[in-house]
């Protein structure tokens, strides 16, 4: 376990105005990796770092590797407990509103209180979401959707995550899965199936293996030659790159995604009728091509109401589940 | 102006523990009716009656004439005004965060303060909500929905409105257009225009006239013989009635209207994750049979982690509106 070499015991014990500074961490648990990251309560990332994430015997190293973790930086960096809020995480499953976690599979974790377990272990108050909706609270925050009071955010990464903000809050849903956006259904008629079981889901035209799913299909069906052709291990970013070149398949394509997204997206907004839509994920690297592509349909499908919704690209990056986690901790203060 | 003969008056003055009473008024502004009625703080209805809506002049005479109506109650029935919480407003219309109205086409109205206005008439605090979300609050409250946390409500009555409650609390929207779920899109060829203005909505299939329409298609393209073919002024209802008579071509067009709600329902569902959805309006008559046919479309489409979602019909009829306007006053508090 690597713990980074800085200085950030200076900032343990400052007073301002009488009030002890508080501090608090935000830990952003992947199928990888752990970022973990040390705020202020202002909300400054004053230092972040990545332990791997270990899967082994049903991910029961996970928890304790973490708060180790947490105790060694604390300790190194003499920073005294008693000026730690809390520690809040974001892990890749579904997490009820009474903190249990319901499956992670990807770490190998059943249904357990994920909440008292690991309060245990760091000896802090513990928040914990689910990591989509966790990184959306971040940009929400401190990023793309910052200084607004409501926000749809949709992740276009290998999957396609969600999360929405609602006068400030987290929309986290009943049984911990609000905003599984990537599984609205948008083809009735799709034979193939979804990782999540069912068929014709969001995430199956709009993440970027369905990006290139859809771009299989469409350079099946058409006769036009295209760059994209001679791409051996076509990726969406090729598919991105031919279309900022003005190809026509590569067009095309990207037209048919921005419908996809263009009209999920205004679904989504029909219904949690957001100030902004925020766009983040590997697929959002594109740019502003992106928003510009897929707003004429969000457009043609919104309701008139709300065609006054912003789009905008995520800011934080990796780093949106770190602040959102911590935000979780602020929150509930 | 008809005020109700009735013994209300005994009401006004009582004390329990050393606590005075305290009402308030809940109102149900319709294109031809309001509903207006008197609660205690617990919730009791204790008083109901209508009042035309009177849109000449755009609409100027809508507000002063409830106005009038309860000054009138309060007088008649010797209830002291300062015992009165304030009144609540649900209107044909979007109402945005700020107590503003934008529009109620209906109505004749333009975008005005609404809050503002109508409390300098009455005297009293007001809260203004849009009528499919305050009935939806009203379900919540005191309907289908009490007893739990969250709730989706659809109203399947001429049109399609909804209304989301998380955590107690409306999803109103930023634009005042939060629920408008009746709008979402559900079919990308449709080459009929909505009343909206945008094509191939919900309402176009799931209303009262949706499902009329809907019919029309289906009796076009088959050719099974029916009684529904010997209906002059075809009507929902007797589609329902047919299908419950185990018709062929009846079944065809439920089950074609029952994937229809179970697809837009799974994908609100999989936006909000609440702990029941629940239907209601005139199509919703059709009772239980209507819970069971959209039922298996809705677990085809809904996320895995949701699938214990509950369905309900709606209890409170015509009522719902006012309970729910009294209830955004009680929120208020």
């Amino acid at each position: 376990m690597e713990i980074p070499d800085n200085n950030m015991y200076n900032y343990g014990n400052i007073c301002t105005g009488g009030f002890s500074v508080k501090y608090g961490f935000g830990v952003d648990l992947g199928g990888t990796t752990v970022k973990i990251a040390f705020f202020d309560e202002l909300g400054t990332m004053l230092s972040k770092w990545e332990i791997p994430t270990n899967t082994a015997d049903d991910g029961c190293h996970i928890l304790p590797d973490i708060a180790m973790s947490i105790h060694g930086y604390l300790r190194d960096n003499r920073i005294d407990r008693s000026s730690v809020i809390g520690v809040g995480i974001g892990v890749p499953g579904a997490v009820l509103p009474s903190g249990v976690v319901n499956k992670c599979i990807n770490l190998g974790w059943g249904k357990f209180d994920i909440t008292g377990e690991f309060s245990r272990l760091v000896g802090f108050p513990v928040k914990a979401g689910n990591d989509a909706n966790v990184a959306a609270l971040g940009e929400f925050w401190k990023g793309g959707g910052r200084n607004t009071h409501s926000m749809v955010m949709v992740t276009l990464g290998t999957g396609v995550g969600g999360g929405i903000v609602i006068d400030g809050k987290l929309l986290c849903g009943e049984h911990g899965a609000g905003a599984e956006i990537g599984h609205m259904v948008i083809n009735r008629d799709e034979t193939i199936r979804c990782n999540c079981g069912k068929y014709g889901c969001v995430e199956q035209y709009c993440s970027a293996t369905g990006i290139v799913r859809v771009a299989r299909k469409i350079m099946e069906d058409s006769p036009l030659d295209s760059p994209l052709r001679r791409i051996e291990a076509l990726t969406c970013k090729d598919i991105f790159d031919c279309g900022k070149e003005r190809d026509p398949l590569a067009l095309e394509i990207l037209d048919t995604v921005y419908r996809y997204m263009g009209e999920f997206l205004a679904n989504v907004c029909i219904v949690a009728d957001p100030e902004i839509v925020v766009i983040g994920g590997g697929v959002s690297k594109a740019g502003q091509i992106l928003l510009d592509g897929i707003r004429p349909y969000f457009d043609r499908y919104i309701f008139h109401a709300s065609n006054s919704i912003e789009f905008a690209l995520a800011t934080l990056g990796n780093d949106a589940g770190a602040y959102g986690a911590f935000k979780l901790v602020l929150d509930q203060k």
